[in-house]
């Protein structure tokens, strides 16, 4: 894995409340993941979609844009992704205190 | 509009470094813009598409979470999306300084 990728990965399990931490290729493979199994597919899997569903997005109103992050919010937790040049990372946090 | 979309939309105008406010239906259709009626139009129907998207995304994870809100970085800007009932707004924000 590239030392882009180990750095971020650093970087985020510093950070509080996190919940679980994937990588995953643009194919929605999860390649490193702290969640078990099942979870880490899917996780992979949907936010691979939700991804390029963003990236599609931001391209298509302007060309010369690019998409450098997303951060959801949910009923139970935040999911924060950060696309990478082969891989994006999938960070689950609970809500700050 | 409801009370609901009118004190958002109070509460966001008064954030710092806003380029403009949308407010859309779940159609896609743009029924209130501080844009002019082509970034409007463009930005209402995309932005439906990124909304549906988490919303199904996050819903095929976990059928008790619901998606709340979801902020883009791009390159240019930040773009914050928050679903409510019959609409959902979305504020294009210059990065704070």
């Amino acid at each position: 894995m590239s030392a882009e990728v180990e750095e971020m990965l650093k970087r985020f399990s510093t950070m509080k409340n996190i919940v679980g931490i994937v990588v995953v290729d643009y194919d929605g493979i999860a390649i490193k993941s702290t969640l078990d199994n099942t979870m880490s597919v899917h996780y992979a899997a949907h936010m691979q979609l939700l991804t390029e569903k963003a990236r599609q997005v931001i391209l298509d109103l302007d060309a010369t844009n690019e998409f450098t992050s997303m951060r959801i919010r949910t009923t139970y937790f935040e999911i924060i992704l950060v696309p990478l040049e082969h891989y994006f990372i999938v960070v689950l946090q609970n809500p700050c205190d």
